[in-house]
C-alpha cells in the first residue's frame, strides 16, 4: 500500500474550511469542519495534561458512545484556561455545527488550538459555520487542512487505500503540529477519516495499537499541549464485510502508515527544523527501555542543536543516553550516525567522525544505538533546534 | 552572613592552576589543584547517568574512606568512554599529584571536563601537575577556578564565614558549567571548601542537606553531564570545638548559602543566557509536586524561548505546568509574572499582560505559580533559550 501525501475522496464525508474571522490575519481560513453522511464509528484520544482545554473535554464526553457525525476544528484561540465559559463555548459551537447538519449536539466533536486563555467571537463563529456547512464537498480536505494550521509552513495530509475482503476502502488524513509537539497520546491536532465499515470497539483497540508508533514516536521541542487531540471516523460506506482476524489487521497497518506519515510530516515542519532525524535504539531489555533512551536523546537540547550544526557530537549523544535513567553497559554500545559507525565497545571510533559529519549534511538521517542487552527496541522521529524555532517562539504569542 | 562573589584564604588549603597544554587553545589554563596540607574529611556527589567518566568512577571509590588531601581537575577533555585506558588514565593522575604533594593515591580525587571519548596526554598532565605544584598558594582559587572553565564565561567563586561556638570559620568555593546543566544530585564541577573541623559523616548529611535547594534547583538545558561532580573539603584548620546542635546547623546554613549562590552563577552565565528566572511554586500539596512543576516550567523551551522575547505568554506556563503529571485545579491556579498577577481563579488577567512584558526586559525575575492545593513549595533557577544558546552549541563540540 502506498502513501500519497495528499488528500482523498471517501464515500461518506464531507469536508471544508472557511475564514470565519477568528484570527487576527484577515482573510486565512480558521475554521474547518468534517461531516458524515450518518453517525458513524469514532474514537480519539487526547492530551494528558493537567489543564485541558474546554474542547477536549466536552469531545471526550461526546465519545463515551464511540459514534460522532461532525467534528468542528477552529484556529486561533485554544478555548483553554477559560474556566466554565469555555466549556459553555464549546457546547454552543457543538450546537452551531448540530443545527446545520442536522444531528444531535453530542455527536459533535469540538477542537481549537491557537492562543490560551482567549474566548473566541461565538457570533463570527456561527456565520462561519453557516458558511461552512454551505460549502461542503467531498474533495474539501485541503480546506479544512488549511483552517486548523497555526506556526506550520504548510498543510499536513496523506492517504492510501487497502483492500479488505475483496472491498477497497480508502483512509485520509490531516494534521497541524509545529510546536508543542511530544504528544503522550496524541498530537495536537490530527484527523483521520475511513470508509471501511468498523464498529467502534474495534476502532478504539486500532487506535491504541497505531499510536505508539506514530503520533506517540515523535517529538519536535518536548511540549505538550493543553489541547492535544487525535480523532479516528469510519463511515462504513464502502459496504466491506464484518472485519475480524487478517482484515482488521490490514486496516490496523493501512490507518497506522497515514498516522505514522502524519506524524514524521509534523516533525517535518516542526518549528525551525532543517533536519530530520530518527533515533532508533536496538538490544534493549524492553521497549520501554529502548524508547526511554531514544526521547532523552529526541528532546536534548544539546543532541538537537549539534543535528543543526551538523556535527557527529557523540559525547552529547552518550550523556542524553546517560541520564535516561535506563540500565546498559557502557562498553558494549554500538553507535551509528548517518550510517556511519562512529562507537562501539567502549570506544570513539575518531576517524569515522569526518565521514559522519559530511553525511549529516543531508536533510534526513538517522541515528542509531545498540545496547547489546536484549532484543527490544524503540524509534522516535525528532527535529533540530535551530536559530529559527527560537525566532519562531520569542516572537509568537501562543 | 554575607556571601561574597570572590576566592577566600582558608587555613589548611592552597591552590593552583595552570596551562597544561590539554586543551587547543595554547596558552590558556586547564589544570588546576586543591591541596590540604594533611589528609582531611571529605564528600562528595556525582552524576546519576549510566555513563559515568573515570575519573567519576575513581574519585568515588577513593571517597569511600570519608577523606581526601588533593584535588585534581582539568578541563579539555572529559576522559568519559574511554574503557579501562581511561580509569588507567584516571589513576595514573592521582598518583601524579599524590607523588608531588607527598600523600597515598586513594587520597586524591581526580575531575575532568570537555570532549568525550578522549585521553588527555599524561605527559603533559604530569608536567602541569608539577608545575601547579610549584605554584601552590593560599591565594590561588582563582587560578584554579579559571582553568576549570569550558564554555563559561568567567570563572564562578563565593565565600562566606561564619562563628561557630566561638570561633570564626571560612568557606570558599567555585563551580564552572554554562550547557548540560541539570544536575539530578551535583553540578558540572563545583568545589567547596572551608577550615571548620567536621568529621566525615557530618560532611556528607551537610552536602545531602544543601543540594536540594542549591545545586539540585538549577537548570539551564535539562541535560546531565557524564561527569558532574562536586567535592567539599573541610581542613579543621580554625580549630572549632567539634561540632553539634546549632553550630552543625549554621555551618549547614553557610556552605549551603556558598552552594546556592555558585548554582545561581552558573545559571546566570549559562550558555547564551541573557535571563535569570526564578520560578517558585507554591501551594503544593508535597515538595516533590512543586519541584516537579517548576522543573517542568524551567525546562520547557517554549518557555524559556517566551523568556528571551519578553512575552508574558501564559499559554506556554499552564501547559508546562499541566504536562508534569501533577494533579492540580487550574480553577484555582493563580500565577504572578516579574511580580504582575497574571492568572487567578481559571482567568488570565489580560490587562495586565502589557505590564509584566515590560518588567520582563530586566535581567532577573521571578515566576511564581500557587495551587492552592497544600503548603509545599519549590523553586528553581533558569534562564533563557536564546540564539546565542543554539550558536554556541551548534559550533561547539564537546
Amino acid at each position: 500500500m502506498e502513501i500519497r501525501l495528499e488528500p482523498a475522496v471517501l464515500a461518506g464525508f464531507r469536508f471544508a474550511g472557511v475564514a470565519a474571522g477568528l484570527r487576527s490575519e484577515p482573510g486565512r481560513k480558521d475554521l474547518g469542519i468534517i461531516v458524515a453522511d450518518a453517525p458513524v464509528s469514532a474514537a480519539g484520544v487526547f492530551t494528558t495534561s493537567r489543564i485541558k482545554a474546554a474542547p477536549v473535554l466536552v469531545a471526550q464526553d461526546h465519545l463515551r458512545s464511540g459514534r460522532l457525525q461532525a467534528i468542528a476544528a477552529n484556529s486561533g484561540s485554544a478555548n483553554c484556561f477559560t474556566g466554565k465559559a469555555g466549556i459553555r463555548l464549546a457546547r454552543d459551537s457543538c450546537a452551531a455545527l448540530a443545527s446545520a447538519v442536522g444531528c444531535e449536539i453530542e455527536l459533535v466533536a469540538p477542537c481549537s488550538t491557537g492562543v490560551i486563555g482567549h474566548l473566541y467571537d461565538l457570533e463570527k463563529y456561527r456565520a462561519g459555520i453557516a458558511n461552512a456547512a454551505a460549502t461542503l464537498k467531498p474533495e474539501g480536505l485541503t480546506d479544512f487542512a488549511n483552517a486548523i494550521m497555526t506556526t506550520d509552513t504548510h498543510p499536513k495530509l496523506a492517504s492510501t487505500t487497502a483492500g479488505l475482503g475483496g472491498t477497497r476502502i480508502t483512509i485520509a488524513g490531516c494534521a497541524k503540529g509545529a510546536g508543542m509537539i511530544e504528544p503522550r497520546m496524541a498530537t495536537m491536532l490530527a484527523f483521520i477519516v475511513t470508509d471501511a465499515a468498523v464498529r467502534p470497539p474495534q476502532l478504539r483497540t486500532v487506535l491504541k495499537n497505531v499510536l505508539p508508533r506514530s503520533f506517540n514516536a515523535i517529538t519536535v521541542d518536548g511540549d505538550m499541549s493543553t489541547n492535544d487531540t487525535l480523532l479516528l471516523m469510519a463511515s462504513g460506506a464502502a459496504g466491506n464485510r464484518a472485519l475480524s482476524g487478517r482484515d482488521l489487521q490490514k486496516l490496523e497497518k493501512a490507518i497506522g502508515d497515514v498516522a505514522a506519515t502524519l506524524g514524521r510530516e509534523l516533525v517535518r515542519d516542526g518549528e525551525g527544523a532543517s533536519k530530520l532525524v530518527t533515533i532508533e535504539v536496538r538490544g534493549a531489555r524492553s521497549e520501554a527501555d529502548a524508547s526511554k533512551i531514544a526521547r532523552s536523546i529526541a528532546n536534548s537540547p544539546l543532541v538537537k542543536t549539534a543535528f543543526f550544526g551538523c556535527d557527529p557530537n557523540f559525547g552529547r549523544i552518550a550523556m542524553a543516553a546517560g541520564k535516561a535513567g535506563v540500565e546498559f553497559d557502557p562498553e558494549r554500545l554500538e553507535v551509528s550516525l548517518a550510517g556511519i559507525k562512529i562507537a562501539s565497545r567502549g570506544a570513539l571510533e575518531v576517524e569515522a567522525l569526518a565521514e559522519a559529519a559530511a553525511r549529516m549534511k543531508e536533510r534526513e538521517f538517522a541515528l542509531t544505538l545498540d545496547l547489546k542487552m536484549g532484543k527490544a527496541s524503540a524509534r522516535v522521529i525528532t527535529c533540530d533546534l535551530s536559530y529559527d524555532y527560537v525566532k519562531i517562539n520569542a516572537e509568537y504569542t501562543t
